[in-house]
């Protein structure tokens, strides 16, 4: 008997067929003999009806208040799957975060778990029930209902999981698992059987919309073993493990894409110590996140500084960079929006030489130029030109031979 | 500076403008210089909505889990007025019923309230903030979600002002106050200034939808000054308050009537010991609710029985009867759902002589029969034919000079 903890997310839950759906798999794990915690998050389109009424009111809704009302969402779902099993004659029990004390800092509407008393589900799960939890939320020392922002209810799975030391978490999410690039633009992609906790963070800060960041950390930490895989297909998904010496065999895990970046360059400054603190400065104060930073040195004791934003901080941004440009006395700006970022992750590439000029050589041959880079130990990112994107990802695909076995 | 409870239904908080107006009428308490609780119940129609959803899943919901489900509809509330209340300037704060230890007993969907710990509320208060809470919820002691079932958020409100010792509870409805009759029936009703508990009471009992009968038990227990007004229009309402002396004046303070019983027969049953409970014993058992009994001495030591229940437990009650029948070997069986209750209420009578041959009489003279008396230390009910019963109204509002001061 092993004690799994089974997360569906918005899609899975998206309709009372559906989450009769859930019901029939959480009962089939029950069945080969585990037992069985679920984490829901809100019947998808639910939590944007919500934001819609609080918008309806407030263009700017107060934090406390926006989490008391988007609780709700998960709170319906936790409700009704307990219903659906009930009616499938399945003992369930419901519990809030709160009610399960997932104790969370007060950062309103991004939160971090800071703890969790897990003796109440422990019992419940003791008395053969299936326990049925909301995701996504949690309550502060003041006893005030948190959230834990978008894609929170993983989160919530893999931390219940460390809590209760489960043998597994399973998230179901709407693809099958982890693969080795996006099968809409490399139709030979190759699902991956398994994947280390470092590659799988590298990928979703890069893109990867399979898993949250926040979520694969906390199983890092707390060594959850860890498996994505579908709600609505069959498959044995794809499983996030500790790195094994025999997985630096694998150079290349997988291949990351990007296109929700903008780039912005400044021309001209005086090279003097501190121009970095002076342009990034006012981007920072205006709570704009910078991806890539590149400092070139130019003509005459100038030099020439590009960073890349969020596209839909591009506006602002390129505001910011006028005065700044002022300011400093610098020659000119310019920005591109029409650029993508590319990335190759893996361990194997700590103990693999040459990784990264094999990467510029398959894209300098196809005519695909480098207009910055960026790498950590296990991965390495290119910015190139947004319409060089699918082109580029298929290149690197066949370079790291990764339709076969990498 | 006085503390006031605002409590606020379904049809008040309806849709986003009028949470708005809500906002606006706790405002203004505000700015008279009170410190100010408002309980609310679930927007109309979203009780429903989430009734829909459990039973689209299960035809008979667990209660538990129902109550998980159907909280969540004060839950929206109390976050969208607390924004409109900060969109307006005004600091507010939303409690759940579980946040502000509404403590009930575990009788989910119909739970009653135990205990309120008011700290935290008291706190709020004193911070310079609005308090917005949730009704018709609470918890157990195991800290699991109960509702207090339909209307229970009245209750909730007086709960709080109680528990707040709170000035006044203010029960803000969909119409302006309780009137000596129904004025769809007689034009002339008049809007009455006050009324004790206990006439409220007696008149929530005979069918009065203005306030809840829970919620004024509770209010006479603890000495709650309540108000019943109209959250759509201005105007004093009514106060609910304990007895005075002067009040005996007032004969009757309003007339009460009832559509919903029907009344079955059971005719030439042998006059032994025990026939009441033999009789009805079955029907208790069903789950039936018996108002009325009358029991009347029949020809050759036999006797006959009448009673009358909801009529939604007429066909039920006729098949019982028809079986207790047979057993105890009566003449025969007889039912009528065309049937009316028809009250005069009055604390006044306790004082005053010969209201009940006035009431008799008035309704001889117009040719109204009378099939069934019951009466109590302050009302007097008949049950008549269903067709007499707006005459009936207007026949005794006339006779006791309602429309002027009774």
């Amino acid at each position: 008997m092993a004690l799994i903890v089974q997360k569906f997310g918005g899609t899975s839950v998206g309709s009372i067929e559906r989450i009769r759906n859930v019901a029939d798999k959480v009962i089939a794990s029950k069945q080969q003999g585990h037992q069985v915690v679920v984490v829901v998050s809100a019947m998808s389109g639910e939590t944007d009806r919500l934001l819609g009424l609080a918008h309806a009111i407030s263009p700017n809704p107060d934090k406390r208040e926006l989490d008391v009302l988007l609780s709700t969402g998960e709170q319906v779902t936790i409700a009704l799957l307990s219903l659906a099993l009930y009616e499938k004659n399945h003992s369930a029990i419901s519990f809030t975060g709160g009610q399960v004390h997932i104790r969370t800092d007060s950062a309103h509407s991004k939160a971090r778990i800071l703890e969790i008393e897990a003796t109440r589900v422990r019992h419940a799960l003791e008395a053969g029930k299936v326990v049925v939890i909301a995701g996504f939320q949690g309550i502060d020392d003041g006893g005030n209902i948190t959230t834990l922002g978008r894609g929170g209810s993983d989160t919530t799975a893999v931390a219940m999981a460390a809590a209760l030391h489960a043998d597994e978490c399973l998230i179901y999410t709407d693809v099958d698992g982890v693969y080795t690039a996006d099968p809409r633009i490399e139709p030979n992609a190759r699902r991956l059987d398994r994947i280390t906790y470092e590659e799988m963070l590298e990928l979703a800060s890069l893109g990867s919309k399979v898993l949250q960041i926040r979520s694969v950390e906390f199983a890092r930490k707390y060594h959850v073993p860890l498996r994505v895989l579908s709600s609505f297909a069959e498959g044995p998904g794809t499983k996030i493990v500790d790195e094994e010496e025999s997985m630096e065999d694998v150079v290349i895990a997988g291949i990351a894409h990007n296109r929700d970046e903008a780039k912005l360059t400044i021309m001209g400054v005086p090279d003097k110590p501190g121009i970095a603190y002076k342009i990034l400065g006012p981007i920072a104060d205006a709570n704009i996140e910078v991806d890539m930073i590149v400092q070139n040195v130019g003509v005459d004791n100038t030099t020439d500084f590009t960073f890349t934003v969020h596209r839909n901080d591009f506006a602002k941004s390129m505001e910011i960079l006028k005065q700044t440009s002022k300011v400093m006395g610098a020659r000119e700006i310019s920005g591109d929006k029409k650029i993508a970022k590319l990335s190759i992750v893996g361990v194997g590439m700590r103990s693999h030489a040459g990784i990264a000029s094999k990467m510029f050589g398959a894209l300098a041959a196809e005519g695909i130029n480098i207009q910055m880079i960026s790498t950590s130990e296990i991965k390495i990112s290119v910015m190139i030109d947004e319409k060089y994107l699918e082109l580029g990802v298929r290149t690197l695909h066949s370079a790291f031979n990764l339709e076969t076995n990498g």
